[in-house]
């Protein structure tokens, strides 16, 4: 066991690294440089420009302005100080939620910290068990275990404060987690109301029809919908599977980006590139580079050019699904939500996504297909959760000395240098189990997709909660408990549930210093990293040196990144479980939560108003899963307690602890039922805030200030697929030389890069830069 | 264990019973006494008349008519002659689902049962391992073991044809019940489009309509309605808490019974009847007891009258909710499926259940009261599942011989008689329990009044639920192994999952002979006794003596009974559990669930048809519960083979059967997922089958027919609370020497006896009286 001095050295180290970090990036960010590294969402906004036009050649890379650095710590005001309200319209609903949830581990952690340091610390401290036990048995124990549950004697009638605390913690966090709900129910409400009119507030996503020998899926989609809902229906879109003409576009951009490198190249040495025609420029003939890349471009023009005729007339690339637009959001609230025929896997109907939310591979998947999907990928879930062991050990055997050794002779003499060999036995091993998790947030996507599931925002939810299940497993349970997943597997149908608790309540205690160094270790040193972005400032400067020729390729070079809810959460998800586990039972551990919450929040709203990008609004629909883990966490805390007290001689508190677990389960179906009907399933978001009532309150409104508005001619394109969209674009890039033009065309750009569409473009008003951030651009000038 | 000997004379016995009852029945419902207790059905349906008003005395009474005799069992063809959509008509789609449930038993074990006795039994009889092992080990076998799994040997690769039995009787099992599903599921769908305009169609029930300072409930109704639908909505009928009400016209009713009573005496007797004024007559003051009885019913008659105007005008009395009517049944599918206000817990919106369906009680709950019920409600049925057995512990240590004789020790004398001392210590405690387990329906029942569910049929789904879970628990796992519910619960609890299946497995199969009794007593001599009616048939003989004075008091008297659904169906379900966990294990217990299908299907056939009135439609709503109870009986039976299996040195075969159980859980969720919808939960049944298209086409189909129809004067008073309904009826009785005219009003007794509003009534065609039961009438005249 770790005593205060071992913790004081890592929190110290730990403290150390994040300060360098914070510094590190404090000094950088001031730099113009490094401007569309740190402030890359201003400029996907239009509101900021490259600092780079003006001034003298080194204060285009250099701030050598002395006054900026004596306010280097200014960004963490900076981040405070944008009211919620803007952060909404500057960044979206999500972000500002996801933001919530920090401050939400505030509220919920800092009067349970207060409480606990007030009441638990003197009764766990005044006790002297451990240092008697320690004598007769021998037992290692340190200062931090005289403060925990630990050092109360078995038996004694001093729990009865734990189970009182653990009780008054539970109905705490339930009253925080219900004002929460309730407020967030509410912003997404308003948010959902107060927006101007979107696309997916009068669409609905038909899936199914069912095939006509008679009839084309369009004709038939129209029949259907002019029949049954006469008075509502607008118009449609098709779905089409343009899957192999993305590809073609992806592959001629993909070009062009070559033939731009090229013409750099030549520019710069005078002298005509040369390529190999084979596979990535290795071998095959030599040819003239820019020709080549020339001719590639005009032949991928040709053939998208006929892909696209083929695709728009071949009934083969038509899937049995439509985008069904109503005159009234009244009309799409009921048609999404009622049954349209008897056979219920036929015409199904939901609200659509929004249109940059879509994915658009899976809009054709059948029911039955859907159900033997879903039924695959909970078996690889499965497996992928116990036995992910085995492929990351195969791995390690073959990345040990002998396997290099035998694979790589060359490489014998420097591996069998003691300190490399040292290096590579203790890393290796550690690395391909890195990799693993790095990759698995991937993997969990792929598998979503596999899922058959409909749009992006879906697929991350599901991939949160999954990858929560697997953190919980492998990384939580698995350090608690020794052994891999499977093994516990085994040992949990071994043995009875008593015994589980058991053995669960009796390890937490002892785990504590462990936790508190992950906590430090991913909390605090790996949050300071997050802002210091050290991977997209090394390649936006690769990118910079060596691609970049236009202002379009720089602004491609950007990458602003995203929040990644599916990897976010989850890990967030871990602090909640940590500090409600020991919020009883180790009460030191809350502290080193709360500088978690707080350092996690103001950097990552430092982020989220500058640096990230979101792909997509969902209006904050993951928060029912948000508030399920935390109540998950909560009942498992109760539930180790429970397994604690049965080894503590006090088996007599179990009743009232299981009173506590059905209270808790059951304050989470209350919650369930009153609040998530807000938000329910993605596509029903739009239809349960706008109820009936309000949809047609807003449609009498609409028609009352714009009478003339042709709402067909607005909807007619907002469900087309991308590689649609872009027509007009490509046809403007045909002429490759033409090129110079291009860093006029910035504004198509942005609405390909999945900027939200800012509210201050459609409706006309002048961008309204936070105060804070129009005097950081102005001092860096 | 019992040998074939041992069960052929319990056999023998039960078969002698069952053949008993059925000619005892056979005969006595040929006497025209006994019309009215076997043929109630066609009473109240008004198409048969009493036979006591024809032919001579004796003639009335005892049917003397030999030819009838000799077609004494032709109850049998006519019972299964009726024509299924004939049924339907007839007694509704509950009832004519509910007897497929049998159909369906037979269609699963029928070729489980020669497939099982085909390949499995020569399988077990050639092996000798129970001979071998029964003279080493001194175990006790007989030949029924012999045919079990029990005679395979250790280990042996003959397990792999049971491995394969599992899959082949699951596969059997999943597509019998898929084709069921669909085939009810098109039946309901039928049913609710081919009838005619119901009024729960077009109505939605409003609940938790919010407080409002300056309206009445029944304005904010209206002006919410107006606002929000204002093309659909048409009237609406608030909801009026008339318990008291109720209770008086309830209490007006019991006097004119006794006024009857007494008037009959003083008719026979020809000297005024006195009576006491005080509690039941026993003591007080002596009156003349008909103009006692005359006073009590002008006083209460005032009473009512008061109470009526009171309930009516008092806004305390008026609820909020209310039963709001549209003008279209496409207006009130969208009304009932959308959210009407952003508040989720407001205006909360539903089908309305039939009229005779709705518990009017529970109409008024508000949200929050109702989780709270719903909590209370899940901790007071855990504690009744497991706890149960205190109190009958009690009562049976109150009930036994020393007990009484300290109670009543007049009794002592009696009581010491030797044997009427065994009966009653070998008798008592069982009846302690069978008593118990005779009232737990209606605890059941009275538990999902308190759950505050709104319509009668929802009662009886969630209470045959509830009693489902007790009788497995207490019945079949109490049997299979020894000790309370609550004993096993914490053993459970003590043990490992592995050892739980394994000691299930194991006692699964020395169960067998147990469950064979039991299903001979149980279902056999049961159902037997069933078709009998001697509860019926004495207590309507009794009545008719006693009380019988006019005509409609004979209607009275008849107890036509219903299926009783929550006592019925989970009581059957245990027939399809032993059915499927001893397929595999024990194939002889087959032909003995065979001969209980068979029997109970012709019995309740007979029921259905001639006595049972159903108390509501509710088109087969239940049968989503059906089909996962069976679903549930297949994985039982699943997992207990794992337990057995790996006992029987056989766990490799365990990741088989658990894909089986993966497979099966699949199964499950494709049918929710594929009929589900058709059903849902009962208040969404119309809207699902008249699915807005559906309801759209019936809407104008109803249109163009019927041009004039005065839908709101149809739709008026189709919600008003039972007391209201029957006002006129009182007010005629009011006049208590006209009630010789009451023989007249059979009609609107019939509406009050709940019967189903005949189709023929309404559509004013001739009855069609099915053949074999004219024939039948005809042949007792």
């Amino acid at each position: 066991m770790a005593t205060f001095g071992d913790i004081g050295v890592a929190a110290g180290l730990n403290i150390l690294f994040a300060v360098a970090f914070l510094i590190a990036f404090a000094i950088l960010r001031l730099q113009p440089i490094n401007d569309r590294v740190y402030f890359p969402k201003w400029y996907l906004l239009g509101v900021r420009n490259c600092p780079s036009r003006q001034g003298s050649f080194v204060t285009k890379f250099v701030n050598l302005d002395w006054r900026s650095y004596i306010r280097f710590l200014n960004w963490v005001p900076d981040a405070l100080r944008m009211p919620e309200l803007q952060l909404i319209d500057h960044a979206g609903l999500d972000s500002a939620v996801y933001l919530r949830i920090y401050l939400l581990g505030l509220k919920i952690f800092v009067p349970i910290a207060l409480l606990s340091w007030a009441i638990l610390v003197p009764i766990n401290w005044t006790n002297n068990t451990l240092e008697n036990g320690g004598a007769s048995k021998k037992l290692e124990y340190s200062n931090i275990d005289k403060l925990s549950i630990s050092n109360v004697p078995y038996g004694s009638p001093r729990f009865w404060t734990h189970i009182v605390m653990a009780y008054a913690f539970t109905f705490w966090t339930c009253y925080s987690l219900r004002n929460e709900y309730a407020k967030v129910a509410e912003m997404r409400l308003h948010f959902l109301a107060s927006k101007k009119r979107r696309p997916d507030q009068f669409t609905v996503l038909v899936r199914n029809v069912p095939p006509d020998q008679d009839e084309s899926v369009s004709e038939a989609v129209e029949h259907f919908f002019l029949v049954n809902h006469p008075d509502h229906y607008l118009t449609h879109q098709v779905v089409i599977n343009a899957n192999k003409l993305a590809k073609l576009v992806q592959e001629k951009k993909s070009k062009k980006n070559w033939l731009d490198y090229y013409q750099l190249k030549f520019e710069r040495k005078q002298s005509r590139p040369m390529t190999k025609t084979g596979f990535l420029g290795l071998w095959g003939e030599k040819v003239d580079a820019i020709d080549h890349q020339i001719a590639e471009i005009d032949r991928l023009t040709k053939e998208i050019a006929e892909e696209r005729k083929r695709v728009k007339s071949d009934p083969k690339c038509i899937m049995p699904a439509a985008f069904v637009s109503f005159k009234t959001r009244w009309g799409a609230a009921v048609c999404a939500q009622t049954q349209q025929s008897r056979n219920p896997t036929l015409w199904l109907t939901d609200w659509a996504s929004e249109p940059r939310d879509v994915y658009w591979n899976n809009l054709a998947i059948p029911y039955v297909s859907l159900t033997i999907r879903k039924l695959i990928v909970t078996v690889a879930f499965f497996f992928l959760t116990f036995f992910f062991v085995i492929p990351v050990t195969f791995v390690q055997s073959l990345a040990n000395i002998e396997g290099i050794e035998k694979r790589a002779p060359f490489l014998e003499p420097i591996i069998e240098v003691p300190f490399i060999k040292s290096v590579v036995q203790g890393v290796l091993p550690g690395i391909a189990l890195k990799i693993f998790l790095l990759i698995l947030p991937t993997i969990l996507i792929m598998i979503a997709k596999l899922e058959g599931l409909l749009s992006i925002s879906a697929m991350e939810r599901i991939s949160a909660f999954r990858y929560y299940i697997f953190y919980f497993i492998n990384v939580f349970l698995v350090s608690v408990i020794a052994g891999t997943a499977f093994e516990q597997l085994d040992s949990f149908l071994r043995q009875s549930a008593n015994d589980i608790t058991r053995i669960i309540g009796v390890a937490i205690p002892m785990k504590a210093t462990f936790f508190i160094t992950y906590v430090m270790v991913d909390g605090w040193t790996g949050v300071a990293g997050e802002i210091f972005r050290l991977t997209p400032l090394i390649l936006f400067h690769l990118k910079n040196f060596f691609l970049v020729k236009t202002e379009k390729d720089r602004e491609e070079a950007m990458d602003p990144g995203s929040i990644e809810f599916h990897m976010a959460e989850p890990r967030l998800q871990l602090y909640f479980l940590l500090g409600l586990v020991y919020a009883v039972v180790t009460p030191i551990f809350l502290p080193f939560i709360l500088v978690f919450f707080v350092l996690a929040y103001v950097v990552f709203r430092h982020q989220i108003i500058n640096v990230y990008n979101q792909k997509y609004e969902s209006a904050a629909s993951f928060w029912p899963d948000v508030h399920a883990r935390i109540i998950y966490s909560l009942v498992f805390s109760q539930i180790m307690l429970i397994g604690l007290m049965s080894t503590k001689g006090n088996a007599q508190f179990t009743p009232f602890l299981i009173a506590l677990v059905v209270l808790t389960i059951w304050f989470h179906l209350f919650c369930k039922g009153r609040y998530e009907p807000a938000f329910v399933r993605y596509p029903l978001q739009v239809a349960v805030t706008n109820s009936s009532h309000e949809a047609m309150m807003k449609d009498t409104l609409e028609r009352a200030i714009e009478p003339n508005l042709d709402l067909k001619s607005y909807l007619q394109n907002a469900y087309i697929h991308p590689v649609f969209k872009n027509e007009d674009e490509e046809k403007d890039g045909e002429d490759v030389d033409e090129k110079i033009q291009e860093s006029l065309l910035v504004a198509t750009t942005r609405s390909r890069r999945n900027t939200p569409a800012p509210s201050k473009c459609s409706d006309g008003s002048s961008p309204l830069l936070p105060e804070s951030v129009s005097e950081n651009a102005g001092s860096q000038r």
